[in-house]
């Protein structure tokens, strides 16, 4: 249709900082490897050796600010490679693969966040990554509870996370809007319940997206 | 009429390997400095402190191969980041620049020599660059001469000096197509010449188009 091929066994986490998609990831991890399959857990930016040294570029605040193009096409060269290296053969075998962060952030980030057109954003999706996530699970959670969930974690915040909360704000908005706009394979968990709750609904929504799809 | 904006002080210098971008650089340097102008020299990938990072990351053999996707986006993202950040405010404050390759590079290197749709890096190119040269030296030169004249020098050839011959052969052709296709700014020299010369037919060249446009 967009020309986008849509891979059900690729699962995706996304949310703010702090959100809890770290946590479960892991607990995602858990429930595929008890079924026996091959489970590969990636992250964004990154994934690959040269990838990771990309994110490196992106988050040092050590050189001058990234102007939001550069910041974009940085995010859309990791992912063409994290894409072609490591999701692509994962998916070929078969593997289930679950990444911490996709293309979602960078609608939210570099669209919502930075301002730069969401078509723009959609037309490197279609031309450099192709794929396109099964499920996506958006774990939400306001701005501040996120702060105060990473607070003392990061001694240097990085590039990003020097923003401003405004900036958050547009983060967390343009995640909702999206989801709303893509419900057959996007869904928004309450990321302020307690972590356990928090793994319980995405492990449900996990067994019945395989058992029945979304 | 394309959505690019062709910037009259912008000259960009193009070619294979050692046929002569550096050296015919500093002639028309020294040509433009004579007449009291600003000019401001720099090069591609990079031009930025944060775009020699890129650059180095493009060069740097030590970690897996970019797809050729991958490539091309961090050639865009480094060029996005030198034009806003360096010939932008340049040509603001009316300085000459000149480039040691621009936009041409990728058409000839991703374009031609990877194989990737000229038609994308168009793309890259209008949404992200913007700017377009007023003048385009394009030195053309044998890749046997350009490997003879850079023998010795580069001790650890980097990643693309590691290219085959028919990859720079592809390169070559694509950048003549360019030339052909776009006489309004591009020249080509032939660079097979002696040092003397190129830079005297380069330097007339520029006389001629500082003075009557090309
Ligand atoms: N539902 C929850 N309730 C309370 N604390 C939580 C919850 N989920 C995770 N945490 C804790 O909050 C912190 C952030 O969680 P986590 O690292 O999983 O988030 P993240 O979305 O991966 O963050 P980042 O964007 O920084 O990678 C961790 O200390 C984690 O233990
Ligand atoms: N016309 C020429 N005839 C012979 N030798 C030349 C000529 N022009 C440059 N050289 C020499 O060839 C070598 C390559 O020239 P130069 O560095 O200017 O090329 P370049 O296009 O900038 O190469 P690179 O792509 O590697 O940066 C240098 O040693 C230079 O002195
Ligand atoms: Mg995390
Ligand atoms: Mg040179």
């Amino acid at each position: 249709m967009n020309g986008l091929v849509t891979q059900p066994r690729l699962i995706t986490l996304e949310g703010g900082e702090g959100a809890g998609k770290s946590t479960v990831l892991n607990a995602l991890r858990d429930a595929l490897m008890a079924t026996g399959a091959e489970v590969v857990c990636t992250r964004e930016p990154g994934g690959t050796p040269l990838a990771e040294r990309i994110r490196e570029l992106l988050l040092d605040p050590s050189h001058e600010p990234a102007s939001a193009e550069t910041e974009l096409l940085l995010m859309f060269a990791a992912r063409a490679q994290h894409v072609r290296e490591t999701l692509l053969p994962a998916l070929q075998r078969n593997a289930w693969v679950l990444s911490d962060r996709f293309t979602g952030s960078s609608f939210a980030y570099q669209g919502g966040g930075r301002g730069l057109d969401p078509a723009l954003i959609a037309e490197l999706e279609r031309r450099f990554v192709v794929v396109r996530p099964g499920l996506t699970l958006l774990l939400d959670l306001g701005v501040q509870q996120g702060r105060e969930r990473t607070r003392g974690r990061d001694l240097v915040p990085d590039r990003i996370e020097r923003e401003r909360d405004e900036f958050f704000e547009r983060v967390r908005a343009a995640y909702l809007a999206r989801a709303g706009a893509e419900p057959e394979r996007m869904r928004v968990i309450d990321a302020s319940a307690s972590a356990e709750d928090v793994a319980l609904r995405a492990t449900t929504l996990l067994q019945h997206y395989i058992e029945h799809g979304l």
